[in-house]
């Protein structure tokens, strides 16, 4: 039996204090509940907050890196893997993972919320307002899309989808 | 001196009729413009109406297919790249244009729009409304994002930036 | 009707002046026939010697650059695409091929032709010998792969395979 | 500090029964020297039992499958990451490894092999023979290439460039 996989996705660069706040603790109560943490590995934003929380609960981080530079992962990250693919690894974050939880919004963010839902992927919006909500729940349709206020409840749906034990 | 390329994108299941209308057109207009269009290649929707109309007015047709079969590029291609990779496929259309047209809205377009946005290319939407317009305008916000009515509005705009025979 | 793709490949960096005379001339001989020619797209080596060749016969040169910079681009290419993924675009250039010519060998080079025999696309070496051409020999087994002096011998094999005129 | 990753690559089909007996051996000693053991992630051949020496000695596993199929798996794989890119993940598997070993031949391995040189990845050949060798040896020049017979030989040249306990 595998452990499954949780994509955590954000901005890199222009999270906000809330944004990287729910991005760790997201990435601490996930690793808990025995999800392998996924994410695009960069030292920055989200990625970086994820990764940390998740690996101060002892979680494995699983970093899939946009450039060739090894350099460039977050220390928070147990294995970065090096795509050299720019923004076309987003493709490979969502396909790998179970489920997709998105703690804020940035045009690479979009790319990968835009990603999981037309791959069916289980997502869940932490805090997601206004148009960011109403165009994605649009976008969703029939498919699995998720809107919730904190990454506590972020992992009590990922409970009702996967088990309580993930 | 090359060609200036442009991205026509849009849903390829489940496009409107109105969707498939403004495609056409629009390719043939880029086409009479000296504009090279590229897109995803299949042919269906948004894709296959923006081929035929380009092709319609003798302009040159790349589609980046997203599967290894050659035998799912529309006839109205005049040269398919086959990729065999899926929705990273996107990445390549977007980075490659000078500009991205979008009609229509689905969760593929999505992914392009927001690779658009990532990578500041010029993104014209034509007839795009609600929230998909009002998300959109937030996420370029001062990355160039323009939103006409109709592919003559978008043949106009795309003047302004490139100049009068782009 | 479409008209074929012949992928020609060799060194970037290190071609000798028989590889760069030799992808020179096969570009023009395949441009005259009516092969588009399709390759890695770079300023620099059998890549800008074979898109040269075309273009001076009038063809239509399609170069599939491995990086986000535009300015890499050949002059002589028609229409550079922009994977920004490295060396995984070789597998776009050999999947997108009818067939593929190979003037000289590197370690890039020898991606792309082993990316030729697995998929089996037809192959054909120009002045390959010794262990280059013993390795790929047994490498291909029952795939489709030729040996030639020259690049008017490779026209004459890719007659013998597509008819004619290609 | 992270742990070291080596790929080890192979035939997933036609592998010999000697590929298959040096690739599960050398998973195991690797994963016993502390690296963590990468590969294309299917459930055959060099790939398959690799992952299986690995796992038997308590290692991870990550497996970068080609497919958008999760079934495809091995199940010895402990993480299976998803890239529906085909054989263009051949570069992500070269690229995040420290190091690169080489069970048997096949036009995939090939394109694994090219690619590690490509990038000057250290690649240990194990048991390379005859035309397989002789060009192998030529393509790398200065790079670093190593031929040894064994996988115990292979662990040892991996001892004497990343240090005693990888």
């Amino acid at each position: 039996v595998r452990p499954p996989i949780l994509a955590i996705v954000g901005p890199g660069d222009g999270a906000t204090t809330d944004d990287l706040r729910r991005a760790e603790s997201l990435g601490e109560l996930a690793a808990r509940e025995g999800w392998v943490v996924l994410n695009g590995g960069v030292a920055s934003g989200v990625m970086d907050a994820a990764s940390r929380g998740a690996r101060a609960a002892g979680g494995l981080v699983i970093g899939i890196l946009p450039t060739a530079d090894p350099g460039s992962a977050s220390p928070h990250v147990t294995v970065p893997l090096i795509t050299d693919m720019g923004q076309a690894r987003n493709n490979i974050i969502v396909l790998s993972a179970d489920a997709v939880a998105v703690c804020g919004m940035s045009p690479g963010t979009a790319v990968e919320s835009a990603l999981a839902i037309r791959h069916a992927r289980p997502i869940v919006f932490v805090a997601a307002e206004g148009a960011t909500r109403t165009f994605h729940e649009r976008l969703a349709g029939n498919r699995p899309a998720y809107f919730v206020e904190s990454p506590a409840d972020a992992i009590e749906q990922l409970r009702r989808l996967f088990g309580q034990r993930a």
